[in-house]
Order: structure tokens, then sequence, then C-alpha cells
């Protein structure tokens, strides 16, 4: 049995992963407030969690959240912070979490339907998920010992707040399995370097 | 005749750029060092570029560079620098010069072939062209006056340093002049949220 560790896995997304995935592998699960805590605006939290967890077989991350507003309304600031909440933590964990991967582990990242659809006032998200995105195709070749890395891109899923739904009128919302068999795919695949988009 | 600033004027691209544009437009060039100064890593600088220029039809952005590396050896400070320099300047070009554009005026930004691409230790270059073209494709519906948004992903380019050119092996160098022509083709055109890939 592998060893996998869900970074979010108290999320609408993240708990549906960690018990999808339990089915066949043994599932860690990490959060900022419960189980194997960790912050990832804190790459000191992220080098401990792994220190604590020990080796494992695949890393899979469903966090993220970027501010919203027009160009203007976010400025600088509204970018750079959507970029470090919800881009470089996720890039924090594959340089960090690197040392840590067995042979032909891993990693499993989240970017989200925003990267390539638009609603109002979304650019800061997308400007992390295509940050996100971007990083997974380049960098998965650069990587070691047949490490793979792919991340999931998930449309608005069932489940979610009225608000948020109501926010992606016209979005089939998909349901939470579909997702947690999206990351799946990518744990026990073979294939790196991919965007498995969910919608 | 309409006004267009290029950002980036001395370089091996933007030079071309403002030279080709400057046959039916009138070009300001803007650069760290030459013509109207601006340094894009201080957002106070480009406010102050912006109401020195005065009104403009067009605004051309053709810069930016990001660090080398591992996703170990770059670690979050490396991707953090690479989004920081090559992102978020051009980013905030867009949120400060939109109150400068006229009515259906353009921004053009660069992103390049690495967005797509991968050669070995390009994966920051990667997530700050990522970001970028996926703000252009998403932020595009969200301006107003009937402004574009538009980027610019070149390949190599004929002329660069043989050591950049070494890094590209199996990668046909474009001309300046087909990288000068797409440029044109975002301001004189009349599309929004396009990526103009030159290879």
């Amino acid at each position: 049995m592998t060893r996998v560790v869900v970074i979010g896995a108290t999320g609408l997304i993240g708990a549906s992963v960690a018990e999808h995935l339990s089915q066949r592998h043994e599932v860690i699960r990490s959060s900022r407030n419960a189980g194997e805590r960790v912050d990832l605006s804190d790459t000191d939290s992220i080098g401990a969690l792994f220190e604590r967890i020990g080796a494992v077989d695949a890393v899979v991350v469903a966090v993220g959240h970027a501010p919203w507003g027009t160009v203007q309304s976010l400025g600088r600031e509204g970018y750079l912070a959507g970029f470090a909440e919800k881009a470089l933590g996720q890039i924090d964990v594959v340089s960090q979490g690197l040392a840590h991967l067995r042979d032909g582990g891993s990693f499993t990242l989240t970017s989200g339907i925003l990267a390539v659809e638009a609603i109002p006032g979304s650019s800061a998200t997308a400007v992390a998920n295509g940050a996100l995105e971007a990083f997974v195709r380049i960098c998965a070749g650069d990587l070691p010992r047949g490490i793979r890395l792919n991340i999931v891109r998930p449309s608005i899923v069932e489940g979610s707040p009225q608000e948020n739904l109501d926010m992606f009128a016209g979005f089939p919302p998909v349901s939470r399995h579909d997702v947690a068999l999206a990351y799946q795919r990518s744990v026990d695949g073979i294939q790196t370097g991919r965007v498995y988009e969910v919608v």
C-alpha cells in the first residue's frame, strides 16, 4: 500500500479526494486547521510537514484562493496576493517535497476552470491558475527519479455555496466523485505534465 | 496618427517593434535606461510614466526575465522573483495604464515560447509566462471602453546571444521582423484576449 498525503484535506474537493484515495492507499490528511497541520504561506511549515510525515509515494494539493476584482481595483498587490496564496504554496510543496517523495512518486496540484474560462473579476485567479498549469507542463520533464507532476483543473463543484454557484451561471457543476477520479488518474496513472480537466 | 508607447524599447524585440510601428504611429520609446524611463519593478515609476506621457492609443510591453534552475534550486524565492520580474510589472502596466488609454485602445504584452515548450531549468520562466497568458485571456473581457488586451509569444529571436540560441537547440530562430508583425496585428487589429504565437 502506498502513502499519499492530501494537503487541503478538509476542503470540499480535498475531503472527497482523501476519502476516495483511502480505498487503495494509506492517506495522510493535512490542512491548515486539522490533521497534519501545514500553512502553505509559510515555507518553514511546508518543510516541517514533510519532516514529520516521512517518505510518501504521492502528494496531492487541493488548496488556494485568490482575490476578486477588476484589474484596476486589484492592482499590483492583488495579483501578487493571489499568486502567493494559490500558486506559490503549491509550487513550494513540490520544491520541498521532492526530497521526501519515493522513486516514481507523483505530485498532483490543483488549478481550476478559471484558468481558461472568464467570469467577471476572475483575473487574479486566472493568473494563479495559469502560473500553476505552466509550472506543471514545463517542470514535469525536469524532475528526477521518474517522479511525475500533474494538475487537476476542476470546474465549479456540486455542494459549493449557492453564492459561488450563482457566479458560475451557465457552468454545469461537476460531482465531487468525478473530481476525485481525476486526482486518482494522476496518482495511480503513468502520465506526467498533464492537466486533467473536469467539466 | 495614433500614439503608441513601447516599454522595453531598447531590447532586441522592443527595438524592432518600436521601429516597425513608427511607420504608422507616433512611437514613444520607454525603457529602464533610455527614452522615457520606467522601472517595472516599481509601481510608482509606472504611474509616473503614464502621468508624464499623457493619453495614448496603445501600450506595448516587451520586457522581462526570470531566473533559471531546477524546482529545488529555485525554491519559493526563485519562482516569486520570476513572477515579480516578468509578470507583475506587465500586469501593473495594465492596471495603471488603463486610465490613460483612449477608448478602443490596446495593451500588448509579451510572454515567450517557454509558456508552452520546456527546456531544462525553464520552469520559473514558464510560471511567469503562464500567469501572463492567463491574465490576458481572462482579463480581456473585463476591460471597459472597447479597450483590448493581447499578448505576443515569441520563440527565440534571431540575433540573440549565441549562448541563448544554443539553449534553444532545435527551435528555429524567428526573425525580428516577424515578431514585430505580431505586435502590429495586436495594435492595429480588432481582436482581444489573444495569444499571438511567433514560431
